[in-house]
């Protein structure tokens, strides 16, 4: 880990200058819920390394108990306890167990307090996120980012976006899959002429699709993304080939003019500041055409707001001069919002995060994890089909190798398959793709998963009530444990 | 094999009697086809048998090539033959590669001579059958058989229904995929949207879903439907409650009364001849609900033309009064297609069909197979991947271990995806689907593989172009000898 040239630790709120245009309120608020949710799976690794010191002791059960009441605010499985004077602690079974607890408890609360809602002024002015939107020239914004959990809170964080107005599919090296996205614009479409959401189909607006890569700025060879090895322009380059194919994709399978508009930003993962490859009036990008919003949390820091807003207006169309009204609009408007994360950044970790690397707690494959909008929690494969999604996972794999596995530690993988629950007959096409999914997971990762290496939880969740998620089985579990793993 | 009670052979067409309503002349022109394409196929054991007696011969090789270029059309592959001396002949290898070049000049003769276009009449009456399925309500007919090879002719030849104006997805025991229906819908109402195609939106048209479960009548407990372990009430059922589920899905997911129309129909594989659930005014199909062509066939053989058409009509009425005006046109209509074909089997196999069990000559896994309108030359395991599919394809497997593996003769598997050659990228993504699919399959058979029993052909095709297929690679080649299988 790189710790940079700092005067003496991290800087506090009250010491640092902060960007005009910061929110502060939202800022503190996104904070807290960040430092809540990750002090909860930090915690594991410290309480179980106090436990298992415990072990031999005659009131071991006990005093474990007591421990992870304080710690970890729940109780262990008394089976795994209870054998620890036979065999050891099972350490890994134990580690996945608390993992997938604490995740499930976040997921509670999640979903039944809403702790990320946009705030109230986005919610109503102006129509909202999708009003001001569809002002722009879209009625959906689709985004694609890399899978990696460095980038997991991106929607919510990095651009402080609304997380429902949004749809995202994670892809290794943010190379997302063409054909499930010509099938997503296409059902968008349909809606639209059936249905008239989230407009109606002659209102001039178009489905945009945005991708996002990742680098490092002060370790670009070694913490860029590992899917094009760390090779920034790599990812870049095939991240706007990647965008140009789905855009002939749709061109040249509709006819009536059918197109797309596409947007390529970048994320600088060791600060959270974005570069975006700001379209010229036909649309185009170029993979070193772009506009550092870094460079422009600097410079227009301790101007007065308006003129902060009107040079990051100059900004965006110097960087493309003929770049469309609405596209420049949007623009400014994720840029506004990345300075409140680049400043947060500042303001806690000073020149840069701790964990620049991956510190992700577990892998989450399937569809869904809509809560998952916070950095290095989750490696995030999307995913219908192992066999399809392969490298995503290898990559997951080869990142939990490095993180745990070469401690000893299991690498936890939460199988998820959301559904809409007034579609009968969906709730078991969900429990049906869980468990051959993870099936297909235990079989290609079969080593590790016989020694214990990788324990997989099993959810699913109706995502059209607002409903917890359901957990259907657990290798991790008591009832797991007499057949083996399961 | 059952043969049944004949009087001495079967009958010559001069000997029966005709069904007035029977098309003389489409029957000679499907037979004969149908006659050239399986022949082709059957020369294939008889005539390495023939070649296996003489590899032990001076003049093997030429007089191998001799025997091959007279039995089968074209020369055996040198290099197995070379081989002969040394160990001996390589038979799977030599049968899976007869196979695949017999399928290969097939594939070519159908894309290239058209021989199963549509009859002059059907195809300018009217605006075709799209035209009449309009008129009788419909904007598409989608239709899920069974994989079983004895139901790859329904389109063509039990329906007589022009094969490019119906969409095929075959899959185990009748039981499609209902998302995949889901996303079909979707993308074909969106046509009807943007483009008018196949007709407007406004247009009061409906999507028609079909399920084509089967029995045989003659030996039902074993020669029925193997997904539904030949229990012909249980296939029946089976196909009803997806097709309802498929319904539900829609009308639950998408609103402003949004909804489908269902047909069930049974095919006695011995026979050819279908039932039909005749749906009431509301839709509704009940499982022991259903209109006998064959019983129709006897009562009305021998009436004049116009009566005959006049007692079916009463018949579908009779048996569900309230039927729509449309479904019951064409129900009519596929009535009396179907008598053409009863007539035929009739005339050529007397009773039933001598091959009233399995004897598929090769497995197809993918999407495409456009050519494949014949009875008992493959069975088809429509698929993405092998994940999703595994059911599909266990079947297929275990049918081949029964006609081939059990010989000594290995399961020859065509994987095959079909793209549409003005989207960019789209043939490499074929590619991929296919190598991808092909390495699912060695590993998931990997026992048979291993042992010369399962070969693969690898196969793509631009179905948008009038194109021939186009092989990328084949287990049973030369070129894959040298590093073993490939
Ligand atoms: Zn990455
Ligand atoms: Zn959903
Ligand atoms: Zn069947
Ligand atoms: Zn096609």
């Amino acid at each position: 880990m790189r710790t940079g040239p700092k005067a003496s630790g991290p800087r506090t709120a009250s010491q640092i200058a902060h960007h005009v245009l910061a929110r502060a309120e939202e800022n503190a608020r996104l904070d807290r819920y960040e430092q809540d949710v990750k002090s909860a799976f930090d915690a594991i690794v410290p309480t179980l390394k106090r436990i298992s010191a415990l072990q031999h002791e005659t009131d071991f059960e006990s005093r474990a108990q007591d421990i992870a009441r304080r710690e970890l605010g729940f109780e262990l499985p008394e089976d795994i306890l209870a054998d620890a004077w036979v065999e050891r602690l099972d350490m890994r079974r134990l580690h996945a167990w608390c993992t997938f607890a604490t995740y499930r408890r976040f997921c509670d609360d999640f979903f039944s307090r809403d702790p990320l809602a946009a705030e109230e002024g986005d919610r109503h002015f102006n129509g909202g996120f999708e009003g001001f939107l569809q002002t722009c020239g879209f009625h959906t914004l689709d985004i694609s980012p890399c899978a990696d959990g460095r980038l997991a809170h991106l929607i919510r964080y990095v651009l402080r976006l609304p997380h429902r107005a949004v749809r995202r599919k994670s892809y290794a090296g943010a190379l997302f899959d063409i054909d499930d996205s010509v099938q997503k614009w296409v059902e968008t479409e349909m809606l639209r002429f059936r249905s008239g959401r989230p407009n109606t189909a002659d209102a001039p607006t178009r489905y945009l699709k945005l991708v996002a890569y990742h680098f490092s700025s002060s370790d670009p060879e070694h913490e860029g993304c590992a899917a094009h090895g760390s090779d920034t322009t790599k990812a870049a380059a095939a991240g706007l080939e990647r965008l140009l194919g789905f855009q002939q994709a749709i061109e040249n399978s509709f006819c009536c003019g059918a197109s797309i508009d596409l947007l390529l930003i970048g994320v600088d993962t060791d600060r959270d500041a974005i570069r975006v490859h700001v379209p010229d009036a036909e649309g185009g990008m170029a993979v070193d055409r772009y506009l550092d919003v870094m460079e422009l949390y600097e410079t227009t820091a301790r101007l007065d707001a308006s003129r902060a807003r009107h040079d990051i207006q100059d900004a965006v169309r110097q960087t493309s001069p003929g770049v469309a009204e609405g596209m420049a609009r949007l623009i400014e408007r994720l840029i506004e919002n990345n300075l409140s994360q680049i400043d947060s950044v500042r303001g806690r970790h000073g020149e840069r995060y701790a964990d620049i690397g991956h510190a992700e707690h577990f892998i989450g494959a399937g569809v869904g994890f809509e809560e998952i909008q916070l950095r290095n929690l989750m490696y995030f494969a999307y995913l219908d089909t192992v066999e399809e999604a392969t490298q995503d996972l290898d990559v997951g794999i080869r990142i939990f190798t490095g993180l745990n596995v070469r401690r000893g530690l299991p690498a936890p993988v939460v199988v998820r398959f959301d559904y809409h629950g007034q579609v009968p007959g969906a709730r078991d096409r969900a429990v049906a793709r869980c468990r051959r999914v993870s099936e297909a997971i235990k079989s290609r990762y079969a080593d590790l998963f016989e020694r214990g290496l990788l324990h997989l939880m099993q959810v699913v969740r109706d995502c059209n009530a607002d409903a917890p998620i359901e957990v259907l089985a657990c290798t991790a579990s008591a009832d797991a444990k007499a057949g083996g793993h399961r």
